[in-house]
């Protein structure tokens, strides 16, 4: 597998419109910066329209929902679907209370996603299947995550991508396996909400029709500087392990990636 | 003294629901996760309730006010006491504003508090005392800081802990000085804030009977984190510090703090 | 050039309140006390008043712009003009969207601004010129840095300081060329937030008449900084080099910065 992508992102230098929660702004613009991506977070209503015409892809991440931002990531949704600009959504403790569980349905049903990613108790909610989860951890996701994967990407007609341990992407047809990665990703906070945004701006240097691709060069680029950064660490070692990841970010070349990628058809 | 809860926190891995300010999210988050505790921030009012029911313990810290987290405090507050969720109110740079001590009177009016920390000069604006301090900073505290804790404690029937280069940690008729920690902890944002956290991660898998003795162990822990952390390092090293305490608070064990504390009552 | 307002700063602690964006938050506050300033981070409007009364400097800073925070920017602004505290404005994004265009003309309208700082593209959008860049990014910037600063300068009365490889300050009349620097400030979030927190505690322990002197300052302490924290590092290493800043910040003295300083008038 090639991770030209990477190359694009640093080349086209994508400006990825993130409306993000309050605990992942700052690493995740961080992670994207590092990237080669440009990032900008907004999340006022009344600017969405504007950030749709400029943007190459938009984030949209659940964690810390406020009533006003819920009518900005419509908007915004909305916007960028009008515009081509390709979606992603983070639906952040998708599960765990009323106001999220009925948010991201309303997300769902108004705005076309280009991918979801979730941990596997998120996509599990997602996929509408019985909960498992607790807050906004992994949960236990007794469920199969390539399954989990492949049936939402075939019911909201977009790529999915579960994370954990392994990470699984699917078009619904085809899945990838995922198998870098390190148990330190976990924990760190907001680990999972950068990948999101990284996922986004793989998608903004993307063809439409290579959307699949596009999210596993993105899991999997991902996926390595982590297994880059956390090199020589001890599992303990979580403030320095967040800090040698944007450095990682920044460092990797795709032909790293390719020869470190562990990435199979399941 | 044994700091057998820490053991505890890393079991039993408790979701920590933080309505928390906007500099402290980031930093809270990581800390918690390497204390071994479930972090969530979370402020819109609508999932108060919601967070009460699957959470071990809530943290109100009135670091960046805004009237919509007001309210969420007060109907966070009230569902957490209505369920028995021990409540941990941090109130920094309480008497800067009029805002800040009005809501700090209505929220200790309004919410039943398990625990308050705060620095001298937020502390002895809380027990009602002539101010002297600046802004949200630790400020002169000319009071006597074991008096300080032991009359909030006393006056609000919960435990108080009074941060400074000593911590005091009071219930009203006992109080024990924590005499760990490290000049750099003041110098580095939120370090206060994430102690609120770690106390309320603490008092969630603590007997509520066992408070004070909860409230010691995590300041105690806490201080002894930023020992190991500032080892060897120049006090100009603040931006080191922050990355070093996440990875202390991971690497921690209920030994090493046993053997590093120097707790006394007074 | 003597760089003694450095010391001035630490002297003094000044506390400066920032009205800054969600991304900024956590390293703006961290970057202030490593500095030897006292940051307060707040945005409601109810409490703007209060805290002119008790702050040595105001930062605006529009990088994520909601309504409510438009509304305390402006309640802010006039309340620290009432009491001659010296405001700075960081046009981020000046001109990616209407909203933005819109509240940088309401603010320049209704607030006098000691000093105004932001990258080409924002300080050209400020000047009335064509726009030129991307998002919140530097962008091309063709027209002259130099002649931006002091045309900016000269239209609102105030000190205008042009950051990028060479940072220009001007008062209209004289314009300082600032040589150092590092190319990794462009690859962390918020650098560019942070110096204009700094320019707002340089100006808050300065004399009005000396306020181009301040900003002149402020900016090559926290360029020199740049360079000290990124001796020795790849340019891939942003992670590490925003950590390092931190603690060049708190490390460097007045004689340091005055044995690096590269600045000249043009």
């Amino acid at each position: 597998m090639k991770f030209s992508l990477l190359n694009q992102v640093r080349v086209q230098n994508p400006l990825v419109h993130n409306i993000t929660n309050a605990v992942a702004a700052y690493f995740a613009a961080n992670g994207l910066l590092a990237l080669g991506a440009s990032p900008i977070m907004a999340d006022e209503t009344e600017e969405m329209a504007d950030m749709a015409a400029i943007c190459g892809a938009l984030l949209i991440n659940i964690g810390t929902l406020r009533q006003p931002t819920i009518a900005a990531m419509l908007a915004a949704g909305e916007a960028a679907n009008t515009r081509g600009v390709p979606v992603v959504l983070d639906p952040v403790g998708a599960a765990a209370t009323a106001l999220r569980r009925e948010t991201v349905a309303r997300l769902l049903a108004e705005v076309k996603f280009a991918a979801i990613r979730g941990n596997a108790a998120e996509m599990v909610f997602i996929a509408g299947q019985a909960w498992q989860g607790k807050g906004v951890d992994a949960g236990s996701g007794a469920a199969d995550a390539a399954q989990i994967a492949a049936k939402v990407a075939a019911q909201y007609g977009c790529i999915a991508a579960v994370s954990g341990a392994t990470d699984y992407v699917s078009d619904g047809l085809t899945t990838f396996a995922v198998k870098n990665g390190t148990p330190l990703f976990p924990k760190i906070t907001a680990s999972g909400c950068l990948l999101g945004s990284v996922i986004a701006a793989f998608l903004a240097v993307a063809e439409r029709a290579d959307s699949l691709n596009a999210v596993t060069q993105a899991c999997t680029v991902y996926a390595v500087a982590g297994e880059r950064a956390a090199a020589g660490l001890a599992e303990t070692q979580s403030g320095t392990f967040g800090v040698k990841l944007v450095d990682a970010l920044a460092a990797l070349t795709a032909e790293d990636v390719e020869r470190m990628a562990r990435v199979e058809a399941v």
